[in-house]
């Protein structure tokens, strides 16, 4: 008889047994054990002046923004978002593995391109990178091969640099980008891209990262490859329509979808993350004993629902 | 004015100017130039006896089998294919940043489960991990926090663990593996899994991997995801119909998708992977100096196209 599909690799996600197949100094709690019974200090809610509303066809797309780490990027997005500069544009691009991009599909003809509500700049510095100094850093216990240092800030996965003093996102996945041309100035933040595959690190320190996708992640992640080799398409009917990205501020409080995050900064974040870098549940043979920054979830829940505080 | 959507970000992947920006003791080439240029010897064919042909309703995926590392699955997924055991399956799981998951969707419920073919097994030992004397493995220079050594092996990425002498394929992007219950010896190679999201290699050394999709990625990874918090469907018309999958040594040599594979044992694949850890190019501004094992691409060609050799 085959083996039950449904249980297969099932357990690697289930909430471990509280008491472990080894000896251990503490029984075992899974990762979804102790976020469940976080106390409600340990969570925020999502502040609807920085994030962002994405309106697809078929759900809504929630965008946490990072004014800590790219100021006049974020600024920029605001006004953009508030001048309705996204409302018809499309997803243009989903690239395996890699990115979906998204924005003004024509700005590249002079002729079609959308003009830019008039408090949005055409033109930002970089920011690749913010000072570290003063920054409150949760750093991970791992090493890591991208930078010298990896934990998080703000909520953000970031990495850190002690030489330096510079801090920066860091591309996992779910993470919002400016793309840019050749010129490292030549980000605006109306084109933006959200990393669906294995984390890009390569590209850390390289663009200017403005925030992360904090639900509806699957409507992105899921949208047919362009056929083209950079996951362009080929036809405008193929591209994704984008409704409307608004400031969730600006959208009726009654019409705001409830999110609150689990802070990066509390011991239950560090448990849950323990728990997955060493997990001793009826599944795992082997606990890692290691975890990658890009492989920490950062958790997230409705309020209104049960399990909601 | 906005920059043009067209180059945002493209860059990254172009292939670099023959003359890089910075003094370099030779003119930068990008992975792509390097593989272009990679000498005939430097390809290998797939071998039809150890590749599977998964045929869906928009287009056919080819899977590279690893006899290598799980003899014993591999012998039994050949002997599912070739008694049509998948043939009117289906993909019944789509978890985001995950996997997509298939085979019997019907396989825990005794009285609707399909039967194996005669010369199918329905218990396998674990192949979790196999010993690496005598298995050439080509390292990549770059430090790995979860295993001492990672490198390639047979063309698939592996880690390694010189204290044991084990080998184990990592569960990188695109990677194959077979779905187990809590009993580590549980899988039998009939519910398969592919990583469709960031590298969850605390699995490695947990689960029996069998190969790695060659060709039609995107035909798994742009699944709509399950509802279900572990991507399984509610409805079985959800699901993806799984038309057949064969042994591509049983399809007639005209309906064979022609495909080589860059050898990871060459000289032109080391050189990609340098030219992909150091990028110097007109877009890159910080080169990493670093790779992730599951960040190194497994180059394929069609051979009869413009290019192929």
């Amino acid at each position: 008889m085959p083996a039950p599909a449904r249980v297969l690799i099932l357990a690697a996600l289930l909430p471990a047994l509280a008491f472990a197949q080894e000896p251990a100094k503490n029984p075992y709690r899974s990762a979804k054990e102790i976020i469940d019974a976080a106390p409600a200090s340990a969570w925020r809610n999502l502040d609807p002046a920085n994030a962002l509303y994405m309106q697809l066809p078929n759900g809504r797309v929630v965008i946490e923004l990072a004014p800590g780490f790219a100021p006049n990027h974020v600024a920029n997005i605001k006004a953009l978002a508030q001048g309705g500069f996204w409302d018809g544009t499309s997803i243009y691009r989903s690239q395996d593995n890699f990115v979906v991009q998204f924005g003004d599909a024509d700005s590249d003809d002079p002729a079609k391109a959308r003009h830019f509500p008039a408090n949005a700049k055409d033109k930002l510095t970089a920011e690749f990178t913010r000072a570290g100094k003063g920054v409150a850093f949760d750093p991970l216990p791992d090493k890591d091969g991208w930078a010298p240092q990896v934990g998080f800030a703000d909520g953000f996965p970031v990495a850190r640099d002690p030489a330096s003093g510079k801090m920066w996102m860091t591309h996992c996945y779910g993470i919002v980008g400016a793309g840019r041309g050749n010129d490292p100035d030549s980000s605006t933040g109306a084109e933006l891209y959200v990393v669906i595959g294995q984390a890009p690190r390569a590209l850390d320190r390289n663009l200017t990262l403005v925030g992360r996708v904090v639900k509806g992640m699957e409507l992105l992640s899921a949208i047919p490859r362009g056929p083209d080799p950079m996951g362009f398409y080929e036809k405008p009917e193929e591209r994704t329509p984008i409704v409307s990205i608004k400031l969730a501020s600006d959208v009726p409080e009654s019409e705001r979808t409830p999110l609150q995050l689990l802070r990066t900064d509390t011991q239950a974040f560090r448990d849950a993350t323990e728990a997955r870098r060493n997990r001793v549940d009826d599944f795992y043979k082997n606990p890692a004993g290691h975890i990658d920054l890009c492989n920490v979830p950062l958790p997230t829940r409705d309020p209104t629902a049960a399990g909601g505080k």
